[in-house]
């Protein structure tokens, strides 16, 4: 019963504009639509073709008025998103007509959808497994273009192509195992435990394969956090405006203005860079530039990439100390800003400075921005980022697949050490489940609910 | 050339949902999105029938790479929204899908529409009219039932049959009087400066019902914007608070914690109503309570209605007074609060106070908002507010209205006082040309591009 009802929801983002859309999904969806349907010349929607669309009036049954002139457009099973029969009404922007018709298609029948719930309902029905209906979200999120593109190609299944492709392949190592095991006397090619792991060996060599593209793939999906660290008037907020080229963050000449923690997002040759302006982590005794102080190293913690910025125009300082001691095990590049004002930095007294990035920059001048723009992407990428190198951009898949690559290492380990190989088939069956979870195809009902509860509503 | 050329953008809000449109209107929209456009079994969209949807992809031309997974719709000329071939592709929601496909529609050879410049082809081809026009954006900023269905009926129609009537009656009597002028030789009924008064009359009539919507209307339209003024620590929060059932104001026991006047939407019978916190009005040297004291005077300036909020367990001090003093020259009602506290105002010794509305209250307790909100509707409303008694919402129709109404008197005086009746007609004229101001009919280009730029853009 809780799979074939009609449900209903808002598809578009509310706001002012010209054109909304409520969906409708289920057996009964062109019923209920019906219902609450005025046509030109009266015409019913009933009769409505698969694929087309009528124009018309949404009609408040209660009172009888027209709520809304639209344009309704009728899907018919099994050709829709949902697989079910759908029927989208256009009507028009803005927040209250959508919310006006939505309440008419309730009253006439149907129930609110949950969020995600179209999307869960195409994967339930089988036209989509979990990793394309992950990409439907990764394509709204999306920030960049190869960000995107990488999703599109997931949604048209292309990661599960390759992850269906590799559990048949350990299916039949598994398969051939236990035949020569369960039927020895059978005149079936013989299993060795060299075989079954050079067979294993290629398996995991894909594994890694998918694997190597998931830094990247994570990156590209969720952005690179760069923090942006250094004593106050340092440049930092200039050099955050410069690399987004507005003036988001506040510039003055007083030390410690930047007093919460700014962030901006950013595009470095199609990848997006989330990049933070910090209030510094000096000591301070006032409550306010306290909480700034913890925000700051909560942030230098959390991010891929640290800039520190250095006033070349000075010898260090014991607060220059402090923060190169707090992010010399960190990933960081260094800036010797304001350059146009003086060399007189003694950097070389640090010793085993963990940096090998040190570049010269006046911001002020618009010196050295693009050293800087290079060094991010060589530090993260091997070369241009383009979507059809990508496969794994979800942490989700990414865990599974470390855990299939652990089961595979440890039935390689069982292969290698004892003489009955079957032993090693429990091992391969676990890494089957584990790639399994990516497409959906053995995960668990609470996972999967969890996974659609994070889908915004409508889709 | 300039009304031919095919057009694109958003018709959706930005912002993470299911769904977005990207809107192509133009000769050359299907030509175009064809160029785009990857159907499945790579079907082209050339001979897509009107009224119908194709399932495909949106191809990055200059790679070859799929943008998003669409669904594209087709409406051909002239039976559309502009009257033109009207392509929409339904793809992802979220900001950057609906960007990357509205960039290669403009990439495949349409240019970027202004704000409204779809629902200006409509009227400029001669689909609707300026007043139906207008009701669009009136439906998609409508923020009431009520409004939004009166601005529906609009856009049916409902006004501009109202005035082409209306102007074509004048015609009639400007007719009959010239044929008697011009060719009183002919065999024509002669038009008597009695008769032609008669009838001008009677098309007075009917403009002062119009106008006699128009007060409703505009609230229905706009909302009825009521202020709460009164000293510090009066109830003045927690009616608001009470009113909107949230705790949007901060409420607490320090008199003037309420700084900023706080605004807030709310619905009485139908009616949008923008009720507003202020900070009181009494003389204050602190920087910022001053500008407070400002801001809450420009507010009672510009309100329909005030609600004053005395204390009804003190007596009347120089505040209350000051503030009395500020308001009674307007519209205003007294609410007398904690009346639980007790009822020692002096509210007699004032003299001659303007208004006939005190309401006795006691918020904490929740007693006397019903009053309240009764009071607030029955001095604006005569009756229960209905979308159908609507004829006049806008501000541009009622000033129409009024010159036209001003033109028509100015006939009948002219009836009266002068034997040459012809003269009547000059001003009978102007009542024409002010009535089809309404509906576009007479209105200069200018104007008419002002009204469209207020649109939102993908309308």
């Amino acid at each position: 019963m809780e799979k074939v009802d009609t449900m209903a929801a808002i598809a578009t983002a509310l706001g002012e504009s010209g054109i909304s859309i409520v969906r409708v999904s289920g057996e009964r969806s062109l019923e209920i639509v019906n219902k609450i349907f005025k046509g030109k010349n009266n015409r019913r929607l009933l009769d409505i073709k698969s694929y087309s669309m009528r124009y018309g009036f949404i009609v408040e049954r209660e009172t009888g008025e027209l709520l809304d002139e639209v344009l309704v457009s009728f899907m018919k099973a099994p050709k829709s998103y949902t697989t079910e029969n759908t029927v989208e009404i256009n009507c028009h922007g803005g927040v209250l007509a959508a919310k006006k018709v939505l309440e008419e298609v309730i009253k006439a029948g149907a129930r609110m959808a949950e969020p995600g719930e179209f999307t869960k309902r195409a994967f339930l029905n089988g036209r989509i497994d979990l990793s394309q209906a992950e990409a439907v979200t990764d394509i709204i999120n999306a920030k960049t273009e190869v960000s995107m593109k990488a999703a599109v190609q997931q949604s048209k299944g292309k990661v599960s192509k390759e992850i269906n492709s590799l559990r048949e392949d350990l299916l039949e190592i598994i398969a051939s195992i236990e035949a020569t095991v369960d039927y020895p006397e059978a005149d079936l090619e013989e299993v060795t435990s060299d075989k079954a792991s050079a067979e294993l060996k290629k398996i995991l060599n894909r594994i890694d394969f998918l694997l190597g593209t998931a830094e990247e793939g994570k990156i590209v999906r969720e952005g690179l956090n760069i923090v942006i660290v250094g004593k106050p008037n340092v440049g930092k907020s200039s050099l955050l405006n410069s690399l987004i080229m507005e003036n988001r963050a506040i510039v003055t000449d007083v030390p410690g203005t930047t007093r919460d923690v700014i962030e901006e997002y950013m595009n470095i040759g199609g990848i997006p860079v989330k990049i933070s302006d910090t209030a510094g982590i000096r000591k301070t005794d006032n409550v306010v530039e306290k909480i700034g102080v913890e925000k700051s190293k909560e942030k230098i913690d959390n991010s891929d990439l640290i800039i520190l910025m250095l006033d070349s125009s000075k010898k260090l300082d014991d607060e220059d100390r402090k923060i190169i001691e707090y992010v010399d095990n960190k990933k960081y590049i260094i800036l010797l800003n304001k350059i146009d004002l003086g060399d007189k930095i003694d950097l070389d007294s640090i010793h085993e400075l963990n940096s090998k990035f040190v570049i010269k920059t006046s911001i002020k001048l618009g010196n050295g921005l693009d050293e800087v723009k290079n060094c991010i992407k060589k530090l993260f990428f091997k070369g241009e980022v383009r979507s059809e190198d990508l496969f794994v951009t979800n942490v989700r898949h990414k865990e599974c697949l470390i855990r299939a690559r652990k089961n595979c290492m440890e039935a390689l380990d069982v292969l290698k050490n004892t003489p009955a190989i079957d032993l090693a088939s429990i091992d391969m069956r676990n890494a089957w489940t584990n790639l399994g979870k990516i497409t959906g195809d053995t995960l668990e009902e609470n996972i999967i609910d969890k996974i659609f509860s994070k889908f915004c509503l409508g889709k």
